[in-house]
């Protein structure tokens, strides 16, 4: 298996990148292909230790940045790290692609460079979050998509369930409408439409469910429009640096409550560790006929690793394949040609 | 001035209502009437040695429940503890009105029983949320109107900076619009829409606000419709819980973590008690002619008095009248007498 890295993508690399990418040659043992300058690649890798064994060098020019218009990925900015790596992963020469750069780019050149699945309507990013108990559930439509018809919310609730189950490792993951309570009559249209879809739809469908119940562990799978969804992660995402920062306000507090610090800190860095996006890896790009993966701006080697990981699990289990299927169940053969 | 607060509201009433009313009555010098079956209420505050200075107890008969239709507020449950305490309300016998009863009765019995702010179009419950560095925003809408026109929103704006001016003593209140990015191409047609009116509006309006800032201190108020302000609430709730889970987790692991937790108790219960809504006391219900507040169901005596501290400050600063003249800065004459 040969997987793709954005060399330059995120905020740290192309160290970072680089570590990550040793750290799956060894343990996963993938091969990898880093794009980018290759006299830089090259250096870095001296000065940091990593042979050249299993990896790949590719050359790329320049770096697409969140400053640039998006759609540059497909054009302008095609020679850039990310875009030399999307083409790559077009023509079939890697079975993945990763990238931490620009979240816009990868989205719009993963779905214009890279073709959908069959019938897949729109593509949706993927973000896992942190749940009650170490797990974790994905989050669909994470921002991608503001306006969703009921139709686009069926088609995200089979692609996040094939991907829990096939790339998280997660029997039968249930599957949730987010809504504003759990009654009949809660919520708008769109959620009792969508409900009625998701009812007779292949997945394990357990209802509505408050957005409350999502970090305390009721679904593996949460379903919902994408501005609703952005909404939701940043306000996890807000309210977890709101606990840091108060359990920093408790710890620094004194003398004594540093002393209870160090009592604490082992434990306390494991639960940190679950609650923090980057100790996660990627956000996959779900709809795409072939894998692309979201990796955080902030990612460090280890948060690299998981995004392999994650990759590898994903093509080794046939995702792809099984999402097709699921999608073509659904979707009549005629309606999936108009697409 | 005098308060009614509705007696056997919540899942605490009435022993906890009794108490919070005791000290609100004595703290707040304040005249307080609870209403329910006056033989229980006699009796609770005896056992609780509660004396009736300051308390008139008004005969009322049952509960409105959750599971009761909230429209039975109106006739069928006119009668129960919470109908007398609006009924009162309506006829200009109270100030204001406490409940920690249902908040769909709550907020039709506000909206049908009182009248409306003129030119108002709707109500909005709006809760107080905690945020990084001990300060409190409001969320409106919390989850009332769940399909919202510019209009609408650009009302909750000004009723919720005129509420944390008045109530809460925050001057010159930072108002945020809630959406998914802060560039001007963020967000859905609402959001662009009701941007150009709150531009326009006489409140401190600091531009789109992302939903991970509000809990880091952004806005004093963050608009937003109510479905999408619904699932923020609860979204930050959830993460509220998951975090105290992971300390719970964290402290109770070993010996020497419990030993630990011994020496920061003191500043952990200091900030979980800011970070725990039950603290926080009410939310008004905003845009009624008449102070409406529907306190937290598990609310205990503290939190009842918190209630009744927002309560008094709501209408010692003529918080109505405030609104009343803001409201109609921006609703012409015409427009107004339609409603």
């Amino acid at each position: 298996m040969k997987i793709v890295i954005d060399g330059f993508g995120g905020d740290n690399a192309p160290d970072e990148v680089l570590k990550g990418t040793a750290l799956a040659v060894k343990d996963l043992g993938i091969e990898v292909a880093v794009t980018g300058d290759i006299e830089t690649l090259k250096q870095r890798m001296e000065a940091l230790g990593i042979s050249d064994n299993g990896i790949e060098l590719v050359a790329a020019q320049g770096v697409i940045t969140t400053e640039d218009n998006p759609r540059s990925i497909l054009k302008a900015n095609a020679g850039t790290s990310m875009g030399v790596a999307l083409n790559m992963l077009s023509r079939g020469e890697v079975d993945a692609f990763i990238s931490a750069g620009s979240t816009a780019a990868i989205v719009l050149g993963g779905t214009m460079i890279e073709k959908r699945i069959k019938g897949v309507k729109r593509t949706a990013l993927v973000p896992l979050m942190p749940a009650d108990g170490g797990v974790k559930y994905a989050v669909i439509d994470g921002g991608a998509n503001l306006d969703c018809r009921p139709e686009m919310l069926l088609q995200f609730a089979i692609l996040g369930s094939c991907f829990m189950e096939t790339t998280m490792g997660i029997k039968n993951p249930r599957v949730g409408l987010l809504n504003i309570g759990t009654e009949e009559e809660k919520g708008r249209e769109l959620e009792h439409e969508t409900k009625k879809l998701l009812e007779k739809a292949p997945i394990n469908f357990v209802g509505y469910v408050e957005a409350r119940e999502a970090p305390l562990g009721a679904v593996d799978v949460l379903v919902t429009d994408g501005f609703t969804g952005n909404v939701f992660l940043k306000a996890c995402e807000g309210m977890g640096v709101l606990m840091k920062n108060s359990m920093k306000s408790i710890f620094f507090a004194n003398l004594k409550t540093k002393l209870g610090a160090l009592l604490v800190k082992k434990n306390l860095k494991g639960v940190l560790k679950h609650l923090d996006y980057k100790e996660i890896g990627g956000s996959p790009l779900l709809g795409t006929a072939k894998p692309v993966f979201k990796a955080h701006g902030s990612s460090d080697a280890k948060a690299f690793f998981g995004a392999f990981c994650q990759a590898k699990s994903f093509v080794e289990n046939n995702a792809i394949e099984k999402m097709t299927k699921a999608i073509a169940s659904i979707v009549p053969e005629e309606a999936a040609e108009d697409e």
